[in-house]
C-alpha cells in the first residue's frame, strides 16, 4: 500500500514533541536520533529525510522555541506605538511569553536553558537578532532626543544592563517576585527620563559621579 | 616541651588557606575536616577546638569572604558623600572587590559561588545585611525628594532590578565588557534622574506606559 501523503510540518512537530518528552523526563541530555525515530514509530532514515543531521534538528528546535519571540519583536518594532511604549512592549511581551512557558512546565523550561547553554552557537544568532530590533527602537528614541550625548552602542549596552532581570530567563526566575510588568514599566520610564550622558557639573551645578578608572 | 602559645587567628587563617587550596584543586566539594587537619599538620581534635562543627567552619569561611564587602558598605553608608555618590560607591566598591578576586583566581571565585549556592542559609544573612545598608541610602535619597511617589520597598526593588549586572557575581562575569564603573555611574544617574512613579498622564501630558495586569 502506498504511504499516504503526510504534511512534513506535522511530522516535524511530532519529532519535536517526542524530543521534548524525552528531555522533560531525562533532562538536558544529547538527543539520540534513533530513539527519537522509535518514539515516533519512524525509521531512522526517514527522520534523516527531515533533519539530515543532529545539528539541523537542534537548530530547528531552537527556531521553534524562538519563533513567537521573533513574531512579537517584529510586531512591536513595526507598530505605530510611541517609542517609549514600544521599548516597554519589546521587553514585556517576551517576558510574558517566557513566564507562560515557565508556568506550563518549569522543569522543561530550565532544561531548554541548559540545552541552549550547550548549543550557544545556535542561540547567538537569536540574541543578535533581538539586539538588532532593540537598536532600531533605541535609534528611534534617539531621533526623538532621548539618551542625549550617548552613542547608539552605549545606549544599547546601558538599556541592556538595566533590563537584565526582565530579559535573562534565569534572572527572571530568580527575581520572579519583582521582575514584573509594573516594575518593567517604571524601569523603562527611568531609562527614558534619566539615561543621558551628563553635561559637566560646572554647567548645571549638579553633583556628578566620579569614576576612578 | 610545652606547646608554644599560638595566635588562634593565625591558625584559623591557616585552615582557611588549606581549605581554599583544596577547593581550588578539587572544585566545590564538601570539605573533609580530617583532610583539612592533615593539610595543616594538626590533629582533627585540635581543628575542632577552633571550629566545633563543619557548619561553623563554613560560616567562618563565609565571614572571611564577606568581611571586606561589609567594611566597604559600612564606610560608604557612614560617609558624608552626597547621596547619589553614596549609592554609586555602594555598588562600585563591591564591584571592584569582586573583579579583583575574579582576576586573581577566576576558578576559585566560581567555586566559591557554587559553595555559596550549596550553603544558601549562610549567604542569606549577608544579602539581608546588604539590603539593609542599601535601604539606609535609598531612605536618605527619598528624604531629599528622590524616587517621588514610591514606597521605600518599591524603590529598593527597582534599584535592585536595575543594578543586577553590577551586583550579581555571575552576571558580572557574563557582562564583563559592559558592567563597568563608567556604566554603573550612568545607571545610577538614570535611577536618580528618572526613577519615580509618574503622575497621571493627564497631569503632565506625557505618554505613560500601560501595563496590562
Amino acid at each position: 500500500m502506498a504511504r499516504p501523503q503526510i504534511d512534513p510540518d506535522v511530522v516535524r512537530e511530532e519529532l519535536f514533541q517526542a524530543a521534548e518528552d524525552i528531555i522533560d523526563v531525562r533532562g538536558a541530555i544529547t538527543i539520540n536520533m534513533s530513539e527519537l525515530a522509535a518514539a515516533c514509530g519512524m525509521s531512522q532514515s526517514n527522520v534523516y529525510r527531515y533533519f539530515p543531521t543532529k545539528e539541523a534538528f537542534y537548530e530547528a528546535m531552537a527556531g521553534r522555541w524562538f519563533a513567537p519571540f521573533i513574531a512579537a519583536m517584529e510586531e512591536v518594532v513595526s507598530s505605530d506605538l510611541p517609542v517609549r511604549e514600544k521599548l516597554f512592549q519589546f521587553f514585556a511581551r517576551r517576558l510574558m511569553l517566557k513566564r507562560q512557558r515557565f508556568e506550563v512546565n518549569s522543569q522543561l523550561f530550565q532544561t531548554y536553558l541548559e540545552i541552549g547553554d550547550e548549543h550557544w552557537e545556535v542561540i547567538r544568532g537569536y540574541i543578535d537578532l533581538a539586539d538588532h530590533y532593540m537598536a532600531t527602537i533605541i535609534g528611534e528614541a534617539m531621533n526623538e532626543g532621548y539618551f542625549a550625548g550617548l552613542e547608539l552602542d552605549d545606549a544599547l549596552s546601558l538599556v541592556n544592563l538595566m533590563v537584565q532581570p526582565f530579559v535573562n530567563p534565569r534572572m527572571m526566575i530568580d527575581m520572579e517576585r519583582t521582575a514584573t510588568d509594573a516594575n518593567l514599566a517604571l524601569v523603562i520610564d527611568a531609562i527614558f527620563d534619566g539615561l543621558m550622558r551628563k553635561k559637566p557639573a560646572s554647567a548645571n551645578g549638579e553633583t556628578r559621579l566620579r569614576v576612578a578608572s
